[in-house]
């Protein structure tokens, strides 16, 4: 094994320093935990967003932390849940008065220690609600998981839930917002190689020099099929049936489509991924209000990538496109010349939300 | 070879249209060539900001095509330089009669070719200066360079000179800060893996399970040494300590600091790097005044990272703090509430360049 790491102990400890030395002005430490929260958190008469999970996934969860987005995120050891100590701390930090909103992807080590601190913050007198991802439309009750799993669809629902709290809403419309987002939005992944974690030093799993694994799960947990190495076109095409199999969009359906990379994955082959997408989606009749391609919830190192397509409606649009200011992802609205309003919306590496430009 | 491509002649113009419906309402193409531009392309009353390059280092170059930074850039293929036909394309679109600056990544192929393209441009009329970036400070005289390199440094001219032209800067004017940023800045890099070009389809060099090579070029050009696997520390510091012996920095000098992704290096892998990369320059009395961590200036699937550090004065900061709006890198001035006026600095991926915030 190959990494840029010092000790495998270490490494979630120094990777979180390292957040903290690259954004010393928006993000703080608790100390002498692994959780990260907004260096003002908690914000007055806002509702926490927060969430958590393993390591290994970067940007997610705490590249998601700012103004529009996450008030804090705590993180694992690699691949593993964060404590329910660690979880609670994350939710009284977070707590201004008026209530925290969990959001959790669905593993039984994140649900289990979220569940035990929810109910220490509660007796401590914070208000908790929850929403559960299970975003994942390739199985049913894989490793690590009773029902469907949470994966990069969770990003929309940090998005949603965010901007409802950094509005105003009340921790039952954050809530119920986040909750929107999950009843509409599916994914589907797919891996060329395995992960290394550094802990174990070697993959997780074998694939053949001309084997893929369809239907992966962002811990390297088993898929639908193993199968021989498609076309990016073939491959595009059984993500996007799988997902669009599972959400039975309506006609005309509005919708925001994420390409996203698993960690090694070239931009280069992102792309050619989501020329392909847009191209079935709009031989669909499906409309793509926004697109989006980069590296958003990764598995290491793991090559390969996973598309998630999230039904919209004028609420969420006006949700997604909110003013965000995060590390990973952020959304703009700029002033640059009297004379026009223009409405750009930014995010991270190659990826957006949305492009559109208007003047008047 | 496992890849998602799929003809590997097709990789470019494919990607390229994956860029396009990524970003529709940001980017145009050019009919019948690989050159991306700004859709309002040429913009009046500014001088235009071009370059162009091999395909391989996404976001480089058409990421950064936007407000603010670069009005269009030619896509060679897979590490290839563009032709010369299509550079002069490129320089026509993105003159709006202010003249066009041409920023050449060293590269004997880019620069033969921006030469021609440019005699032909300037025969039609244009005005043409150029900047030619060699930050790398491994090696004089490399595989396809006569004197050093052009790597991640690049992607700072590109931000001073957007910035210089947005504002209204004289070609001559937005020529000297490209040129000030190419005198204050080094980068050296280092690789634990090749990558694996499409066409080629296997390694384009071999590293041993315990080797990696210092000082290797984006195209895997050979480096300086080729040395047993160390730790991450032990690299942040040979690839700190060779930029620093380059740049001779004055005492209490402000840096900004970019610790870049070679493409399959996962995200927590570059911020142990970066904290690293702080602690070392703290001790020497260097301070930052901006540290960005991502993947800017890229390798196909190589991993590996560089560092780059350019000493920034009063001019500089102005000009990298200024708005800019693309797709890979972001700044915008954000007035999120009457009471105060926040400045906030946003870019791709886990990066942005400054954070400070303040309020009055």
């Amino acid at each position: 094994m190959k990494k840029l790491i010092n000790d495998s102990d270490d490494v979630v400890d120094e990777m979180l320093d390292g957040m903290i030395a690259t954004y010393p002005d928006r993000l703080r430490r608790l100390p002498e935990t692994q959780v990260l929260v907004r260096r003002d958190a908690p914000v007055d008469r806002k509702v926490g967003v927060v969430t958590g999970g393993g390591s290994g996934h970067e940007p997610t969860h705490a590249g998601y932390i700012g103004d529009g987005m996450l008030d804090g995120a705590a993180a694992g050891d690699v691949f593993s849940s964060p404590t329910a100590d660690e979880f609670e701390e994350l939710i009284s930090a977070c707590d201004a008065g008026d209530g925290v909103l969990a959001i959790i992807k669905n593993y039984e080590g994140d649900v289990m220690n979220f569940e035990t601190a929810i109910d220490l913050a509660e007796m401590e007198g914070t208000d908790v609600a929850t929403v559960v991802v299970d975003d994942d439309v390739a199985v049913e009750d894989s490793l690590y998981t009773s029902g469907r799993r949470g994966v990069c669809g969770t990003i929309l629902v940090h998005k949603a839930a965010g901007a409802k709290a950094a509005e105003g809403g009340t921790l039952a419309e954050v809530q119920r917002v986040g909750q929107k987002v999950v009843n509409n939005v599916g994914t589907m992944g797919m891996a060329l190689t395995s992960c290394v974690t550094p802990e174990k030093g070697e993959p997780t799993f074998e694939l053949g020099d001309d084997e893929i694994e369809l239907g992966i799960g962002i811990h390297g947990e088993p898929g639908t099929e193993r199968t021989q190495i498609m076309s990016a076109d073939e491959i595009t095409e059984e993500l996007t049936e799988s997902v669009l199999d599972d959400l039975e969009l309506g006609e005309d359906q509005d919708v925001v489509t994420i390409v996203n990379g698993m960690g090694a994955t070239p931009q280069m082959e992102l792309f050619v991924i989501n020329r392909k997408l847009q191209e079935i989606l709009e031989a669909r009749g499906v409309e793509t209000w926004d697109a989006m391609v980069g590296d958003y919830m990764t598995s290491l190192d793991m090559e390969g990538c996973s598309i998630t397509i999230c039904a919209v409606d004028d609420e969420l649009k006006s949700l997604l496109e909110a003013s965000a200011d995060t590390p990973a992802l952020a959304v703009q609205w700029v002033m640059p010349a009297p004379r026009s309003l223009l409405l750009s919306r930014i995010s991270p590496s190659v990826s957006k939300l949305s492009a559109t430009t208007w003047q008047n």
